[in-house]
């Protein structure tokens, strides 16, 4: 079978994505995230950039990888100066890694206007770098950059830059289409005559996404006969991103025929892609090929009924196949089928035929029915499980809360309530109702649960489900919260916000109680 | 020239799309945008499949469009009966389109396993149905569901759909990747074998996200002389959505040299896909290609040298072409140029060197950092503006509100004020804090200004803006009021949904007594 090298550019290239900050401990848990995932180069930093990216290399090398090699990402020597003096040079060597990636220029416009380099210098430049980091004993990739408008404007030098990089002993050209705006046929050609002028290298391919093809760019330059992917897993990059692995792995692996990861892993590609979405802290795209939230999820009655009675009537591949799950959207047609396994997390002993299967199924299309939704928030549908079954812990009973929102813009709650018998009144102010809710709530909870102290919210998100209502419409609450170790998410519906966000903040609290026992 | 008719179906496919939901007025918004685009064929809705739908397409012929031709969508006729006598078709005529798309099955396991008919009976079924609305004085697209599945399992007889529709009579054979499953070379290799067999006929392309390629699959079926592009503007759709048509009316129209829109019109494709997002009521995905919040978003220092020396430098297009702008991460400009037509709708004798503009730039520079957000609340800014040039009446002053919330899940509002020197007290109930406060402040109000009667809230919209902050984010209230002839939109922006919500509230009811003169 026929392999191609996936690349991983999500802490390098990825990071230049608006919104995306990686601290050290987040960039070493995307590393173990792609390298559980099975990713081979983790191209992880630009270590000439600051102290922080070294200090990150460091840290990695301690890690044990299975499956993946770091990259470190750097530029060709500066004008009139030799690698070994180059202080990027030597700080990319210094990352220890056991491949380098060496980005450089093909397109003259960028040699002359951004570069101020004479068009051979820019050669000496990218075969002399390359060099010295096969002396120092390096895997070298050179990342051509612009490759594809340079191309485009002068062939004969874009390849003449390639040449550069093979001469001084380069194992892999990648070509980039840093701009982003190829078409794939003109991607499918480019790639097919340079795979003929360098048939004995390995010909790399990096997209961007600004023209919308960057997947597709990516498949097709494979069909050429590149035989390494670079992007992010999730399409994290500067712009529009990167060529999203998460769609390129599945269609090459599944559609076309080539190797990429461990077979047994590609069911492992939604809940990685989610991981690495959840570490930068972003909504994962619900649209995403393959691993979205609604990659598979049918609404039209008549995809339901096709579906059902052939799976492949309306899906490309099976949902299992890249470890998503499908889903019948408004639920009524959702059986006992697709929730016994989230069931069974929660409660283990439970079959298809317990009774209590049955009655869970009703009970969660009801609240489905009534605007909940689980998938965002398993710690909600935890406890909807084990108050059910009778497993949960009655920690405090609630005698009144009242809210005031005044018009110089306070917000005071009053909450009373009792812990074994013994009554508390708190009061307290707060930026709008739910954060003075919060604040009552664990004011008058924390002498009797000294634990809850490092609980806080780190999210709280509000939908109006049925607009149309306008402000008599329900709103869904989703609030995250974290005791520095776990982070979980429940979920309130109401008409009323404030009814909503109560009903989300109590079960975060009873989540959290529940987890450390009552402590 | 060559021209691509843009034929959007975000009314009907995208409207299949989890978490897509339009009411009657949305959907009327949504056609008023497309047109303002120049976007030929809208595709509103299945009428065959609610009451709703008919009462939608009665509406929408009152509208009076410069560009667009309305498009019904729906099934070819039941197995065992005529057009004539099918309900869906008789909707269908009813709606009372210049245009019907009738879509049908092309790949034989749907025959057989879907639809549980003979495949010579699905030929008829095809070729009668589109001869109907040919009798009937349409204009007929035949959507040719599965097509590139079928083809592949039966290139024989997914041909044979597409010829007993062309016998039929169809105008145009709109080719589907339903699945969203194909390559663009497949794509490009079947759509040029179709268009060789049908030489007369316009050809569609009808894609998917699945696979990651719609757009690219879209753009190569132009190559292969396809000449109608289906899709949705910003990718709403079953699953991962249609292709989308805001990244292919750019493809076609800057760099391949197609007509598709007026060309004065495409500066406006940023605006129409924003506005489109907000009537869904969706975060429109940043990093989308052209239309996006990032797309010219330049973040690494060399990324920001370079294009600062030479545009093209890391952009493939250019912002302004679009309708969007280039953004410089972490340092952002807005000048008068682009504030000035807006302010001029407002007060036509401002000039860009009158003293107020500036003033009034910088005020609005202020508001947005705030999170306001203007282009969708016309209302609020048209207000704003007013209130710096001193053109605003004072209608009444507030002395106090006060709004609680209990644990029994009431809400219930006291709001003190005074018009004239006369004092108002009045207290209400409603489902939630906001619906409360509208109760009271109507019900104080509406004796002094009798007028306000007849506006009434239609639409609500919350959206946490910076969610990391969790209960102490800032939350952006969007409040769209009618008073049965006019729809206008205000904004309001706290750490406090209530003040917040207030703010909106208090716009909304403030420019309805202007736009009365105060009667």
């Amino acid at each position: 079978m026929k392999t191609v090298d996936i690349f991983d550019s999500t802490l390098r290239d990825g990071a230049q994505g608006e919104g995306i900050q990686f601290s050290l401990v987040d960039k070493l848990d995307v590393v173990l995230a792609l390298d559980g995932l099975g990713v081979p180069y983790i191209e992880a930093g630009n270590p000439g950039s600051n102290e922080k990216e070294l200090a990150f290399f460091r840290e990695a090398q301690k890690l044990s990888l299975r499956h993946a090699k770091l990259v470190a990402f750097g530029a060709t020597r500066r004008r009139g100066t030799t690698p070994g003096a180059d202080p990027n040079c030597v700080s990319l060597l210094a990352a220890g890694t056991p491949c380098v990636a060496v980005f450089g220029k093909s397109w003259g416009l960028h040699v002359a206007e951004v570069l101020h380099a004479e068009p051979e210098e820019n050669l000496r430049m990218i075969g002399e770098t390359v060099r010295f980091f096969k002396d120092a004993g390096k895997e070298v990739i050179f990342d051509a950059e612009h490759f594809f408008d340079g191309f485009k404007a002068d062939a004969p030098y874009a390849l003449a830059t390639l040449k550069a990089a093979a001469l001084g002993g380069a194992d892999c050209l990648a070509l980039c289409d840093t701009n982003g705006g190829s078409f794939p046929d003109e991607v499918f050609d480019i790639v097919t005559r340079v795979a003929g002028e360098f048939p004995g290298l390995r010909i790399g391919i990096h997209c961007h996404r600004d023209g919308g093809n960057a997947e597709a760019n990516s498949l097709l330059a494979v069909k050429a006969g590149a035989s390494q992917v670079q992007g992010t897993l999730i399409g994290f990059g500067e712009r529009c991103g990167n060529a999203s692995l998460s769609t390129i792995i599945p269609n090459l692996q599944l559609k076309l025929g080539y190797g990429c990861i461990p077979p047994e892993n590609l069911a492992r590609l939604t809940e990685t892609a989610r991981r690495i979405a959840e570490i930068a802290n972003l909504n994962p795209d619900p649209q995403a090929p393959f691993i979205g939230h609604s990659a598979f999820a049918h609404k039209a009655g008549m995809h339901i009924d096709g579906v059902s009675k052939v799976s492949g009537s309306f899906e490309h591949v099976s949902p299992e196949s890249v470890g998503n799950s499908r889903r019948f959207l408004m639920s009524e047609v959702a059986g006992r089928g697709a929730l016994l396994p989230m069931l069974k997390r929660v409660a283990p002993a439970l079959t298809k035929d317990s009774p209590e299967t049955g009655e869970l199924v009703d009970v969660l299309k009801k609240l489905e029915f009534e605007g909940y939704q689980f998938e965002l928030a398993e710690a909600s549908f935890e406890l909807v499980v084990r108050r059910h079954l009778g497993q949960t812990v009655h920690f405090f009973d609630l005698s009144q809360y009242r809210i005031l929102n005044d018009h110089d813009n306070t917000s005071t709650a009053i909450v009373k309530l009792s812990v074994d018998g013994r009554k508390e009144v708190t009061a307290a102010e707060g930026d709008g109702p739910v954060n003075a809710m919060d604040n009552a709530l664990r004011l008058a909870l924390e002498n009797f649960y000294p634990g809850l102290r490092k609980v806080r919210l780190i999210d709280y998100k509000v939908r109006v489900l049925d607009t149309k209502a306008a402000t008599a419409a329900k709103v869904r609450v989703l609030i995250q919260s974290t005791d520095g170790n776990d982070i979980w998410t429940t979920v309130g519906v109401s008409e009323n916000i404030i009814q909503a966000s109560w009903k989300a903040l109590t079960d975060s609290i009873e989540y959290a109680l529940l987890q450390e026992g009552g402590a």
